[in-house]
């Protein structure tokens, strides 16, 4: 594509280096921008800029926070004996969204995986072990990790970590999602969803 | 959605804001900028910056540029005689990348369109009557619309404007895309494809 300026040229390849934002899509944002007024693309420019100089990764549990603890840690409306372990901070999003867990988290900040040379060192699971290890109120670790070879060998090494404190590891229910059809579902969950079958 | 963060929350908006980018993808973009170095964002950032506040926009034909006048404009290559009427710099990025055509254009910057408010004062109409005008040189003006009521209406607009000078006014032919079958194509284009064959 022959664009007729090079600062437009430049900012659609920066736009089109963001996930899931091709080339059309970048100029089509670009466009959008050159018609609104300079003043959104400077509050969108900032925003970003602020968020990546300012944000903070909270030093208990590594969800991100404006603050050193972030606001989950810090309430004393939260459940000290559990703590739910997940991969990033969008399922700490996703779990509160619920509005059906009112314990702490653990943000791991990823899952082993050698493929994409990720192992434990490169996971907050030190930090974990430490924190189980220096509060005893801590009385079970739910790990929410998603259920890929990935996520059950994190699960697994966790577990291992785990093992010689005196807490419950558990991990999340597998089985068919509410409101779908048992036809629909595949064989492994629906073969799971029958060996954890619950009391009615 | 609740965020944990004032600064990840303001960034999300103001990523959503963007055409075709919804909340979730918003997320998506500023997680993996966080992920990144810090200098994506700032090279993302000062591209968008850079861009809104310094791009110009050619004196002549309105397309962008980086100088008064474009490129398309200010070269000695391209035919003097043709003028091209498109829409906006996305139908000039289209037709450059046909390589097939070597006049001149001029950019409306919209079409007219009551129902958005958009009357012939908004457009660069009366710089390309001018344009006309002043430069003898003109002889034909392709008017290079969408085929819609309001790409038509523009069209018929500017011919009634331009009737009076001595240029030809065509339109870009419409017919059954290269590569297309007849079948699928409607009624109307297939129509307009017998109409006006063309000499084999």
């Amino acid at each position: 594509m022959a664009y007729s300026s090079k600062l437009i040229e430049q900012a659609i390849t920066e736009v089109s280096k963001l996930p899931g934002i091709g080339k059309k899509s970048a100029l089509r944002i670009v466009l959008h921008l050159l018609r609104q007024d300079p003043i959104e693309t400077n509050l969108l420019a900032k925003g970003l800029e602020d968020l990546r100089e300012n944000i903070k990764y909270c030093t208990v549990c590594y969800n991100i926070s404006d603050d050193e603890v972030c606001g989950i840690c810090s309430s004393h409306k939260r459940d000290d004996a559990l703590i739910c372990v997940v991969e990033d901070i969008r399922d700490v999003m996703a779990i509160e969204n619920t509005e059906q867990y009112f314990g702490r988290y653990h943000v791991l900040g990823g899952i082993i995986s050698p493929i994409d040379g990720i192992g434990p060192d490169e996971l907050n699971i030190e930090a974990l072990v430490r924190r189980v290890e220096e509060n005893s109120d801590i009385k079970e670790i739910i790990v929410a990790l998603p259920s890929t070879m990935e996520g059950d060998t994190t699960a697994f090494y966790l577990t291992k970590k785990l093992q010689d404190f005196d807490v419950k590891i558990t991990g999340i229910a597998r089985g068919v999602p509410v409101g779908s059809e048992l036809e629909y579902t595949d064989e492994v969950t629906l073969g799971r969803s029958i060996l954890n079958r619950t009391q009615l």
